[in-house]
């Protein structure tokens, strides 16, 4: 574990000192190694402790005589084991009220900051610097989202993994992410809040200005148990933490997915003035169960304005539909598609949120290059300057409208297509009930807001 | 259209004769092309109609003139497009009437049947053939899931688009599927359905047999005004089609997703005894969020047997919990997390299913190694083995117990080791709510059955 956080922490690039501490070894991975805490040349801004949980206590004891303040433990065998564990966890908090240090942990995988690049994980860091502030009682739901947020194009300001929450916790990094300026959203993984009067307070300070979005676990029976042995955390009933949320704005939700898709939308897209969807798509069905699940989900599907129907008639073929959702059964150019129409949907006063449905332009137009006798090699050039086309009028689209715009396909969002859409800022997901509930929790978040202010 | 039909239709490998009818052409993709229905040398078993929506009829009149009594009318413009295109389903239904004719459609895209090789849909089949018979009121649920079924190793056995269900409905299509043998699962894509009291009474003979899972998008205000204009259904209230589906033991879902989820366990899972789920991960957050999902679904995590604890804890490292759910922090041999472990908690009498969370034991042993100073090519040639590894056990597991196991995970589920998962028949789903969604849809079902037997 040593190995793999001191390996993490400098490949994140970390332009300060690190200094190794060992007790035998005289270098780890190349560094000099330091018999102990004292024998540093100088006070470290911060101390990395991964050592077995009985001499976790004398070591936070060496870094408090040293002058540290800051420590991350991620050491286990506290709280979360049991009896013992807690006894020690005393230990620890005696220590660091003699000193004045703060510690994020036990039990905890640190923290993960792209800006000032400190990784104190134990996996390298991936992707690029983002905007959502993440407090998790999970340091799993930091390193291993590090691949699954770069692969959403989105990524972490800063991200705390706050373990035993011994000194510092929850609310502590609600008031750091509330004014990190890096951050636009802030993300919390709840298995049990501590300081209840003091989250409602900071956390209702903060929705004004900054979205929150929360997973909380404690509140079945089997979440409440796993949490339990999982940070020793003594979980409250979901009815309770369901009202503090609704008190405080904060938008829950029920899954990891589910809050980094709505994370990725109230980080990255402009306030939708209302609930109204437009649905643009080739396919009547695929459209039609998007539909189902906007109107399910409270948004609406209001008729298109006579000017933008007026507008739209050029481009419908006779198979298809010019009325909201668009059905299109077919288009011969990409640019009608991806651009002409729905610059005419965003520009319809009654529309707020555009919903695309992206179902293999790219494998369509293989299959009539194919049968129009174009070799392989001819088709991959064409495919790849359509794929800069449509990149082009992604980010075209963003720029020139402040309106909400996301997409889905059945296919794999790894497509190159669908990744020029992300990169230029259009998240595409893998099906519309988790693209039609991010737009759902993005007008939330504003009708909050509204309140709130 | 026709000429992709006639080139995906060709691809499938249809082992009969396929005569092209064309007015102009004298060959159409190399075949020799007939002027007219009436001056081929046979009479076909199908035909297939790709036209204009006004010369429909009167080519409908020629096959029946010719013998034909099975047509597929592809062409659009009928009831979908209003009174005008009503009109003429009327003219189709009287020349049917006449000669006996059973019409899939119009307004469809035909049937797509791997086994026996008859795909007359505009995309070609793409895949394996599988147990899932599907009948859906959408084309495209058929043609632009061919992708979608392939990258989770499963597949239609055959697949209807009845369109505007002229005379042959979902209905019809039900009595097939459930004497199909290789249907082993019914999915449903419902706007509307004609023919009421039939529908319950053919669904409810089946599901004691076979599973059914229906997604009907006609319930919303938004869904049934977009699934007027797609086929010109009349869809009746969520609430009717809810309690109709109740009253038939058809488990009703939300998406296209949820469906083929499900369809995929239903399909090729063994009946779990009861509810309870066993969960095996290296992290505790994943496995907390993973159980609070379970217990939100109904679904329990028991406690395991005295016996179960003490065959694990020789695999549970002091960081980790034998308790359900199992987080081991590490493991130092894939073999001790993929089989060994798995296998105690199958043979577990207190556990119905396995659920477990596979985060990137690759890439963490890649990390491993390259800090052991290996070279690329030896790392690829060990992570090679191991995913050989992997699914060797993986068919192991599935061969010697009968008992629902599925994986979840952040990562693609593209990735080698998913992929052999998948391929030996453990799915990986891409998080914990739609694996416990579709584990939850499974034992939902056998309750079903025995009420209904």
């Amino acid at each position: 574990m040593g190995t793999l956080l001191m390996n993490a922490t400098r490949k994140a690039g970390f332009e300060g000192v690190i200094y190794a501490v060992h007790r035998k070894d005289e270098t780890v991975q190349g560094l000099k190694a330091y018999t102990a805490v004292a024998d540093l040349p100088e006070v470290p801004d911060l101390a990395v402790i991964v050592l077995p949980g009985r001499i976790v206590a004398e070591t936070l004891q060496a870094c408090g005589e040293k002058g540290i303040r800051q420590v991350i433990i991620v050491s286990g065998g506290f709280k979360e084991v049991g009896v013992d564990g807690a006894g020690s966890e005393e230990a620890l908090l005696e220590v660091a009220e003699k000193y004045g240090i703060r510690i994020l942990g036990p039990n905890c995988l640190g923290v993960a900051n792209p800006y000032t690049k400190i990784c104190t994980t134990p996996i390298s860091f991936e992707g690029n610097p983002g905007f959502i502030g993440l407090a998790s009682q999970s340091g799993s739901f930091i390193v291993q989202m590090y691949n699954y947020l770069s692969r959403k194009n989105i990524g972490f300001s800063t991200a705390f993994s706050v373990g035993n929450q011994l000194n510092v916790d929850l609310v502590d990094c609600l008031e750091y992410l509330a004014v990190c300026p890096h951050t636009k959203v802030i993300a919390l993984y709840i298995e049990s809040i501590n300081r209840g009067a003091e989250f409602i307070k900071v956390a209702q300070a903060i929705v004004p200005h900054k979205p929150i979005v929360a997973h909380y676990v404690g509140g079945s029976e089997t979440g409440r148990r796993a949490a339990h042995s999982h940070t020793g955390s003594l979980s409250g009933p979901d009815h309770i933490y369901d009202a503090m949320f609704k008190q405080c704005g904060i938008i829950r939700v029920q899954s990891i997915t589910e809050m980094f898709d709505i994370c990725g939308l109230l980080g990255s897209m402009p306030k939708p003035e209302g609930r109204n969807v437009a649905i643009l798509s080739h396919s009547g069905g695929p459209a039609a169960s998007a539909a189902d699940i906007c109107g399910r989900l409270g948004l609406h599907l209001p008729a298109f304005t006579p000017t933008t129907l007026e507008k739209l008639s050029p481009f419908i073929p006779d198979t298809g539909n010019a009325n909201n959702p668009v059905d299109l059964t077919f288009t011969r150019d990409i640019r009608d598609f991806f651009l002409k129409i729905p610059q005419i949907l965003l520009e319809d006063k009654n529309i707020d949120m555009l919903l695309i449905y992206l179902f293999m332009p790219e494998e369509m137009m293989r299959l009539r290059m194919q049968s129009n006798g174009m070799s392989e090699h001819e088709i991959d050039k064409i495919v790849e300057q359509m794929t800069q086309v449509i990149e082009e009028i992604a980010g075209e689209l963003r720029r020139n409208y402040s309106k909400p715009i996301v997409g889905f396909t059945y296919r794999s969002v790894d497509e190159p297509i669908h990744k020029a859409l992300i990169e230029k800022g259009i998240p595409v997901f893998p099906n519309p009930e988790r693209a039609t509930r991010s737009l759902q929790a993005l007008v939330d978040y504003y009708e909050i807001r509204e309140r709130f202010s």
